[in-house]
């Protein structure tokens, strides 16, 4: 008797938060626990290894990102409980939104079910880290023009910086993308102070992890990767005690 | 023999989750189980009870902020271990840069140690209910007025829409505040289109929970308050399976 042929597989779309287990949720950590397969980019699968002891394990190299989500939903119309994971939360640039699409697209809505489980986004556990960025109105931008054309991303920056608003940068730089991140900068520092408080978080809750606040006309001098998040402050964000703060605006 | 007097006290700033306790982190639950004393809005102390049985508590009602904060870092300096509490993430409108502020203007950095817990923000949790429609470049604005002038907060708005960027709306209506909403969608209105997915999520992860998705012209048929977050798509978000998505630009 197999229960696979009777019950209907899920797919469960698992944010496994920056990388410390500690800031993972209760609910991604007993998902990964009760599913059949983990599928995820090979990093993150290394990530959970306490969680996932004795699962099938599909783990794959970078920008293979259609292949796992279509590995992950073929399990789940097979009738496993899979999980699909991505750091940070599936939702911000992870895989959530492909996997939805791809379920679409090939017309698969009926046979499986599907469940996103949030996760502390990376700029998130970063900004903690930090002190507390943003605490007034932010933009979250990928320098990424791999999937969105360069114009599109210089023209959110642009009415970003226009508007005062706290400016977070995901994927700054790559090994074959490394001018974006220069023009960003070149373009910011028309529009704020050049001491405006920047901060760098790398490898975030991972080995190797560097917590760096520096200053808008400074960044370039620092490491920065693609598991590099960027957090640029607005007119008000200061520096206290080795912390970045931006006012609410309470009068105190 | 007191420990207090050799050991300096601990300022825990931590997020709670948007209010299901499946989507609080490790890390959240365990500093609230091992402090001493809790301090929070009431209906947020509520939210937790099953974590603080014992503790000393201290909560209070709406906009006692900086009475929260002042309380919790006076407990922390007399030795003690303090949760103060924000709902969703500390560092996204939270306590996090109020309590940072008050400490250093009140001089008190080398009395206390301070750790900021981050938790999955609020908007983060609507939008896996809703779909996945932060999967690219989205802004965060607050419509509350009572700490940012309208005028900064509406080209914010201006700005957002005008890049096309997904736009998440905290604090979008209270029982004092009823205006800001309407005029935000009337401006929105006119630079995206009348059937722009919009999702609405209200008291998520607690008791009388809502998500609807709707539309940008028809948004406001639907009770909106200040445990209502609201996601307006962008000029790509479509919706699919009622379910709001963002494509991310993959080819598939």
């Amino acid at each position: 008797m197999t229960n696979n042929k009777l019950q209907k597989g899920v797919l469960f779309l698992v944010g496994i938060g920056p990388g410390d287990h500690r800031d993972m949720t209760a609910r991604s950590i007993a998902v990964l626990r009760n599913c059949d397969v983990v599928v995820g980019y090979r990093r993150y699968i290394e990530l959970v290894e306490p969680f996932i002891a004795g699962k099938e394990v599909i783990s794959s190299g970078m920008t293979r990102e259609i292949e796992r989500c279509s590995t992950a939903i073929a399990a789940a119309c097979r009738g496993k409980k899979v999980s699909l994971i991505s750091s940070g939360d599936p939702g911000v640039y992870g895989m959530a939104g492909l996997a939805l699409e791809i379920v679409e697209k090939q017309k698969l809505r009926h046979k499986l079910a599907i469940e996103i489980v949030p996760g502390v986004p990376v700029i998130n556990a970063a900004a903690a880290r930090l002190g507390a960025p943003l605490m007034n109105d932010y933009a979250v931008i990928s320098l990424s023009d791999l999937l969105t054309p360069w114009e599109v991303i210089v023209k959110r920056l642009t009415h970003a910086a226009q508007s005062d608003m706290v400016i977070c940068i995901y994927n700054p730089k790559s090994s074959k993308r490394s001018w974006q991140i220069k023009e960003a900068q070149s373009m910011l520092i028309q529009y704020r102070r050049k001491d405006t408080p920047v901060g760098l978080a790398r490898n975030l809750g991972r080995k190797g992890e560097t917590v760096t606040i520096t200053t808008l006309a400074r960044m370039l001098r620092y490491k920065i990767d693609m598991v590099t998040v960027i957090i640029i402050g607005n007119s008000t964000t200061t520096l206290r005690a080795g912390r970045m703060i931006t006012p609410r605006g309470y009068k105190i």
